[in-house]
């Protein structure tokens, strides 16, 4: 839902807010089968994915986006070795997860391939990752992949977009069964889980599947610069009992930690401290009981 | 910096971003000493208060607001009685102070009586506390008022807009001098401190001159939906060494929790914990040595 006006690209919140980034040259304009998928080069926040009209990332501000999503589960996951990415066409989730030293696999899926081209054309700050040896790109729908694969994964990451269009079935039931059933047994999922402000009932939603298939199910809080609000959430759900403060190593973050732009252990810790209104609208989604409640 | 076109009232961030709020009827059109005080309705944030076209606050968030800048400090004093708030005509602050049952007298200072008329005539919900007994409204520059008055207090908050305006002194050194003259001997100040992401010179100004006068000096951060970017910071500073995290006492906050929309124990905490890049770039301003060096 977005309108472009002179050299303002603009986004709609609900009809009462609207976002406008000054935009430059379009490097890259294509319909693919699912979306527009643009690039664009705007004074303030570098290059722009814009995807139906709503911004996915700016090369500004993806670091804090693609180093919550990634770190938070890669440090909780006591060695991670298989990571399975959904979206994320970018390459910036993928480029964080290679960090981790101990990763020697990492396939992303992404339902549109020309998300990708035009990131690798155009974003190399994120799309550079997807060359690494340890990538394996499949363009796919996620919901087939994780419905079909006989992989097994410790982590999977869902880099979803809003749940409008194509990523609908990334916040469904379905989805969620099979990618508890693609997990390792301490396995952990991390989803891209909207805005506390502006979506409580999807974050609502999203926590219910869940809660309804995982042992262990959080949410988690970044800051971004060019999502409405800036306050966004990452759901945390894992398939054991991995609780992701209680079992984290600061020592493991605090070795690399000078190389984050945006993470570090305490933000790790503080993320998972909710605002109050955030708090009490998920309390009952917050707290499963520790014996397992997986009935996929 | 904002401009009116049919019902959308727009702001402008340093002319590549441009967040535009839906609005209806405009409540109270002021032209002050000091700025254009307006009053207007939108349908997505309640009323706001826009003084020189940039919003100060909107009914929705301001809870946010006010809950921080109130409670950290509040919390960490150890019997607060007497508190200062400079600037915030709304009541806001004021409203959140008064939660405290150790306070016995709070001043307000505000420069722009025009301010204070319009809120309590159509914000309510931020000015009714004015009327509080225990509250004494000055309508006075508050630099002048540091700068003269033989009062003391065990907190001043700094609850200012953009340093533009009428509000640069208050992010001036000869201003500081006078905070620091005017607090008890563990008083503390805390100050609306801009955005990490859109301000970073700002910040360090303003700590380096706290770093000058006070022996404990903190900075933290509230996510809000008005301004721009969302996460936005508060300077902590305390004439003496007491730390607003260790020397803070959760129990105090948990009697009371259950009726803040946004603070908590563990979002007063986790507020300190800064994203790498604000936590780097100001890292030689966060850590003073436990020895005073007062120097007002």
């Amino acid at each position: 839902m977005s309108d472009r006006r002179d050299d303002w690209l603009e986004e709609d919140q609900d009809g009462v807010l609207r976002v406008r980034y000054r935009v430059g040259k379009t490097l890259s304009s294509t319909r693919s089968d699912y979306q527009t998928v643009e690039i664009v080069e705007s004074p303030g926040f570098g290059r722009m994915l814009v995807n139906d009209g709503t911004v996915m990332l700016s090369e500004r501000d993806e670091r804090i986006y693609h180093e919550m999503i990634a770190h938070v589960p890669l440090f909780v996951s006591p060695r991670p070795e298989r990571v399975l990415v959904i979206g994320g066409g970018d390459g910036g989730t993928v480029r964080e997860v290679l960090r981790h030293p101990s990763v020697m696999h990492c396939r992303l899926v992404e339902i549109d391939g020309e998300v990708v081209e035009a990131c690798r054309k155009h974003i190399p700050q994120t799309a550079a990752a997807l060359d690494d040896p340890r990538v394996e790109v499949t363009i796919q729908d996620g919901v087939d992949f994780v419905a079909r694969t006989p992989e097994r994964y410790d982590v999977v990451i869902v880099d979803s977009s809003d749940p409008v269009g194509p990523a609908v079935p990334l916040f469904g039931a379905d989805f969620y069964s099979n990618v508890h059933r693609v997990l390792n047994d301490d396995g952990i999922v991390v989803s891209q889980a909207e805005s506390p402000f502006y979506e409580p009932e999807a974050q609502r939603g999203l926590l219910r599947i869940l809660c309804d298939r995982f042992q262990r199910v959080g949410i988690y809080n970044y800051s971004n610069l060019t999502y409405p609000g800036g306050l966004w959430s990452f759901s945390f759900a894992c398939k054991g009992d991995l609780c992701p403060t209680g079992d984290f190593d600061d020592a493991r973050v605090e070795r690399a930690e000078r190389t984050f732009h945006y993470y570090s252990a305490a933000v790790h810790r503080a993320a998972f401290a909710l605002p109050a209104f955030q708090r009490d609208a998920l309390a009952d989604l917050l707290r499963p009981p520790k014996t397992a409640r997986v009935r996929v």
